[in-house]
Parts: C-alpha cells; structure tokens; sequence
C-alpha cells in the first residue's frame, strides 16, 4: 500500500495518532521537501519517529517515482507531505502512477493552510479560489494571478495568496549549464508579495482590482506557537516584518461579516487605520 | 488556556499527537457535537483518551459560554471540534469570549472536509467559495446557495456543497410548545442533496445555472477505510446511495483539468456518460 501522509504545518507532531502509527511500520518513509516545509529539520522527525526517513526532492518524484513504489505492492511505502496530501500541491500523479501498477493507496488527511487560514478568524465561506504568488525575476514578472483575483473581488470574496518558495534550486546559470548546484534556500515573505501585488496592479494591469489602501492580511507559522497575524493596509504590509518563514497573505473581499472586523483589529499594524479603512470600504456589502 | 482543537474527520486516531498530549493534561474536555460528527461514539474517544469528554450541544455553546471557560485562565481547558477548528464551522463567538475575560486561546489546526475533498482529485485551486445545503421543509426552501454557485459556476469553479446534519434539535412542533425533546438524529444524503438542487433550479430560479445532465461528485465518510466516491450527472446523483454519514457534494465549474477527468473517472457511476459528458461540456476551458 502507498499511504499519503499529512504531517500538518509546524512541527513533529502536528502527524495525527493514525499517521504515525503507519510511520512506524512502513517498510520505506519519504518526505515531500520541496514545495513546503515544516518548521523542524528532517532529523528530527527521525528522532520522533525512531526511523531513517529519505528526501524526496522534485526530480525524484517527478522523474523516479517507480523508485518510491517499488515493492508497495506487497509491502507498505509511507510519503509524508507537508500540510495536507491533496492541499495546495498534490500528488496526483503519483497516485494515478500506483494505480497502473495495480498498487492500493491510501491518504491520511491532516491541516492545510487553505483552512488554517482560519485562525485569522476569517470565515472561510468567503473565500474564493486559492492563488499562488512566484518571485518575480526582472524579466519575468507572471500577472496571471492578478486575473483570478479579479474574479474573487468581482464577487467579493477573499483570496489566499499562496508565496513561493525555493528549496533546492538550481540558479538559472547553473541550469542552462547543466550544473546541479543548488541555490540557498528562499522562502518568500509578506512584504515582498505586497509589493509584488502592487507592482502589477500600478506597473502593468491598472485595472483598479485592488490599491495600497486594500485590506489584507499576513500570517506566519500557522499553528506553531509563535504563529503571527498581521492586519493591514496593502501598504502596510509591504513593511511588515513576519520574521521566519512560512508566510501567506489574504487580501480581503468586501463581502464581509462584522465578526471578522472584530476577530482582525486585535491584529491591526495601526488599529486607527484599520478600522476607518473598514468602515469606510468593507461594510455592508453581505 | 483555551486550546480549540481538530478531530479530523472519521475517527478517534485521526486527532494529532500534539491535540492528544493537551487532552490527556487538559483540566476538562468538552466536544462540540452539533455541527459535524466523528464516525465513532464519545465512549470510543473516552476510552482512547482515558477521560471523560462532555458533550457540548449549541445550547451550552450559546448560552453557556462562560461555563465552558471557567477557570481556564488558570488551568487548561480542551474544546474539541470534529475536522478543523476554523473550517465550515468557526467558533470565533467563544475565543473572542475569551479574550474579553483575557483567557489566552490557542487552536490546533487539523483535517477539513474544505481541504480533504481534494481526494477527488479535483483540485483545491479550482474550487470557489463553499455553499451548505438545508433539508428543505414543505413551506421553506431557501435558495440563496443558488446565487453562490451561480457565482463559483460564471468564473468556471466547483463548488463544494456541505450538508445538514441535525443533532440533537426539537422538531418544530416541541419548539413552539417549549419542549425539550429532540428529534433523532439526521444527516443529509449526496441524493437528497442533488435533488434539491434539481429542485431548485427547475421549479424556483431556472436561470439555467447547472442541469441533470451537470457533472458533481460525491463522497462520504471522507478519511475514514471504508470512504466513497462516485463520480456522475446530478441525475445519477439522485439515484446514489453512499451508505452512512458523513456526505458531501462537489458540483464541478468548467474551468477543469484533464487530470481531474483522469482521477475521476474511475469513480464514475457510468463510465462512459461521464466520458461523454466530461468531453462535451467540461474540456479545453482552462
């Protein structure tokens, strides 16, 4: 059997009771590390787990996935992911790969930021589809989120903004070199996704989607005991310091409920400014 | 402390080991059994807990808050909710009672139906906002989940659809005579469901937003062994029986990916339908 496990977002255990009893007697353990990553480092889990777990980097999933089935027809592979197995990045490839092999699997559902963002006390009824933001690079500036949250705005929802993150990738130098030497590790922040955000919309659509003076909100570490919450302005925000990572932002709909208002202010950069900019541009549009 | 905590989704494993050590210390542990269930009984958690649990119905949620939280400024004090704490159903209203008696809060994040629908293999990115189903009554059927997913569906989005559950609730006629005796429990089905959607749309707003011929899918008892999915027209939908709680419906946008057809398809009620239709009206609209 092929078992996708959850581990959650912080820490070792944030696994549920049921994944880690698996863990403990699968006959191989992976670990998804390349599009999230928790807050502790591999070696840790294998203390908690009392088992040699192996990295599984994109081009092993990608390219060698046969590698990670071999024998799970008869014997049981555990693939530990980050969040939830089916969450923001999934894998259905590999999923669709055991079955051409005839191999059952099996998920192990567990948190995921896409309702963690919860937390914010944002209702997650009011939310639309999910983005993803990419570091812009100077000739490389993607906008296409920009279209999907035209459409959530259109009908006055919040978006998740999903930042990226880069662990273990090679330099554009050292790819077209056919080099594998690996860029430190980057993790994009709050402000720098604030400030892309609006890069776009001053720089390239100037449709008015949203402005320095739209209302959203930052998180890091959700659900790790020094999660942070920031609310603010677009503006604000792009000086806002979350400290390490991981970070996502949601800029707000107008469809709001006044619960939220309440829930958020406790975490407003400037109380002051959050509150007339709510009044003034986010009430009474449920 | 107040620490909210997930479940997860099907049964007494599926809580984290980080939520099991808080319950194993906590002063007292209450569940919130009103909006969602576990597939097994408090016993089997008390059992596996080695502790009482007390069994919070909306009543002592509403109105007696204060009774839940007594004393947890000194001491710890585990609320448990079945999925997330922040998923369909917040309980925003009690941690900001807490804050206002300066009872620190603390939630820890698990599986939600909002989240493990992406074992489908429909994909998060694409869903819009989430919509709840009632069971309609001969005079009341309220529609406005209609106008929600004539929003998901004019951008091209699935919709989740989460259905009723009624636990421990007095029948109309006990509530108007003051009685407290309660009906027994009931859960709506994926049939029931795609039948009063058909419903919906043919006798009350027939603006054409989805039809019979409309692909959704199903699931039930999500994360649990022995869980179901079937893939279909809302036709066949109304036909499908899933077998015990808890249900779920996903009505697909048109904004699809051919690896959700490939995932799905071996879900089908009919195959070949749900080629046939998948071909004719949910293809290359990406």
């Amino acid at each position: 059997m092929l078992y996708l496990i959850g581990l959650g977002l912080a820490d070792e255990k944030d696994i549920t009771v049921k994944g880690l009893e698996i863990v403990k007697k699968a006959e191989r353990v992976y670990l998804e590390a390349y599009t999230a990553i928790l807050l502790v480092e591999k070696e840790q889990l294998e203390a908690f787990y009392g088992r040699p777990v192996i990295l599984a980097d994109r081009e092993m999933v990608e390219s060698s996935s046969d590698d990670i089935l071999a024998g799970a027809d008869k014997t049981d592979v555990a693939f530990l992911v980050v969040g939830d197995p089916f969450g923001a990045t999934t894998h259905t490839d590999l999923v669709l790969r055991a079955r051409e092999l005839s191999i059952p699997t099996r998920s192990i559902p567990n948190a995921s930021i896409l309702t963690s963002i919860g937390t914010t006390g944002l209702q997650l009824y009011n939310f639309g589809q999910t983005v993803s933001m990419v570091f812009f690079l100077p000739s490389w500036r993607p906008a296409s989120f920009y279209d999907r949250i035209r459409e959530n705005v259109s009908i006055g929802l919040h978006t998740l903004v999903l930042l990226d993150i880069k662990v273990k990738e090679p330099s554009l130098e050292n790819l077209a070199r056919g080099r594998k030497i690996y860029e430190p590790p980057r993790f994009m922040t709050v402000a720098q996704c604030a400030a892309q955000m609006l890069e776009i919309e001053e720089e390239v659509k100037k449709e008015g989607v949203y402005s320095r003076q739209s209302l959203a909100v930052g998180v890091a570490r959700v659900g790790a005991e020094d999660q942070k919450i920031v609310a603010g302005t677009l503006e604000q925000l792009c000086e806002a310091d979350l400290g390490r990572p991981l970070h996502s932002l949601v800029l707000l709909g107008k469809r709001t409920h006044d619960l939220e208002r309440e829930f958020l202010q406790e975490f407003a950069v400037d109380a002051e400014v959050f509150e007339k900019v709510w009044r003034r541009d986010y009430v009474g549009n449920e």
